[in-house]
């Protein structure tokens, strides 16, 4: 997805964001200015999630501190564990489970904690969670992928943020583990899962678990490590969750199926679809 | 006013919907790429409005239309001149009229159309205005200013935006428009009104307008006409409506009473008071 004027105001709120909140005062304005003449050299037919990866970079370059997002990671995290318990049974009366598990990953999507990262507002996290089992989706191909997932001998799962990953391993439970790789952030990039979350969330004692060689809040396969690569290749599927993700992994030829909730109007207006809405797009 | 971290996101913001508002496709990137370069350059020890005049400058060096939002600060008017007769009949129907005509003027800042100028939420105007008679003002130098209006022989009064411009007209017939000189922008800069929205709302048929040599959204000295200056030090009362004014106009040995309403984190920030509130703030 190319990154338009929104995106680039957008990136610069996200920018001031982190500086206002993680930077000593008088190292705001140089950050601020490095954040801006970068951004003036962007290359706009990249996806913005490539420029939130040089705005981690420059922060980290200027501040040294590596997660400025990790306390209320963790506790988005924790959040989501104490919410599991219930979610777990009520996926557990459903008629197919492996739908509801993968409705209420689709709607862990919204767990963003007010970061108003893409210009989104905030949205009640648990009452989507329960709207998702029954709502009705934009694009929905969650039949074809029910359907390939029953097949499938490889899955590749590329998770999006902390605390969503939560739901993500209760829907991998009901996958089956085994058949299952998931992909998180290699570094810190704002509330985007990393090893750290995915410990935190139980997730690496339950499947394979890799860090995906992006820094960036998605997963472009120009920054791809070979092992993500060779996941990517060799899976029956590949499951991608999140904008940040949709927004920047389009390999033609290779299906994707894609579930996220559109929380941003350049992303609204790119699928045609209203902000808010559930999707489960195949892509590819 | 130093410009902060906030400020730089509202203008890249500002410049984001004035380029996909009214510039061709092609057009946008490039714009977007100079304002960010201009941003990374500029002296935060200076206010926000002096950014938002080279926006325009660059803006106006690329397209070439004079006034991207002169249609709306037609309509803008408009509305506010079928509003008059009312508001008009209120003020006579109170026991200081002088008093409700300021009032009114002062909520007549909320006339934004939108714009989110400044980050701010969209408030009902008509309510606005009705309400601004009998609420309490954040920093109250009403009486203060009443008392120095009875007294002047000669007012300067350094006007805002267009639509609001129509109730500082009604203002400026109660204080006695012989004794008033009001300011406007030399150049079409966002909402603010210039002579043609001086004209448009009669005051021009009223008192004597001049332009302020400002093409900011504000009235810096450094950038008004020796014609200001001299009203400005010649004046016995001077009174500055709206945000912009407030940032930028500051004369310290030169009293200004500002009247206007906050409407942004940042300027609510600075003055310790909540957003939304009503201000008669006498400094200098």
């Amino acid at each position: 997805m190319h990154t338009q004027v929104e995106c680039i105001a957008c990136l610069t709120k996200q920018a001031a964001g982190l500086a206002r909140e993680f930077l000593a005062p008088h190292k705001r304005e140089p950050f601020m200015r490095r954040v801006l003449e970068g951004l003036a050299r962007f290359d706009c037919d990249a996806p913005p999630p490539l420029f939130t990866r040089e705005i981690y970079r420059i922060y980290r370059d200027m501040d040294g501190k590596g997660d400025p997002y990790g306390e209320k990671k963790r506790h988005s995290n924790e959040q989501a564990l104490s919410l599991a318990p219930r979610l777990r049974r009520i996926i557990a009366s459903r008629p197919d489970m492996l739908e509801a598990a993968l409705r209420m990953a689709v709607a862990g999507n919204i767990i963003d904690f007010g970061l108003g990262a893409h210009g989104c507002e905030e949205i009640a996290v648990e009452d989507t969670i329960m709207n998702a089992l029954d709502s009705s989706f934009a694009v929905n191909d969650i039949p074809e992928l029910i359907e390939r997932l029953r097949k499938a001998e490889h899955v590749l799962y590329v998770a999006d943020n902390a605390g969503e990953i939560v739901l993500d391993r209760i829907f991998i439970e009901h996958i089956g583990p085994d058949r299952v790789t998931c992909a998180v952030r290699s570094a810190p990039v704002i509330n985007d899962a990393t090893l750290t979350d995915a410990a935190q969330a139980g997730l690496d004692r339950l499947c394979r678990v890799i860090p995906s060689g992006s820094e960036a809040p998605g997963t472009p396969l120009s920054l791809c490590s070979e092992e993500f690569l060779e996941c990517f290749a060799a899976a029956d599927l590949v499951i991608s969750k999140g904008q940040g993700n949709f927004e920047t992994l389009d390999a033609p030829g290779r299906e994707v199926f894609h579930l996220f909730m559109v929380k941003c109007p350049v992303v609204s207006q790119e699928v045609d679809v209203p902000m808010g809405s559930f999707m489960a797009m195949k892509r590819g």
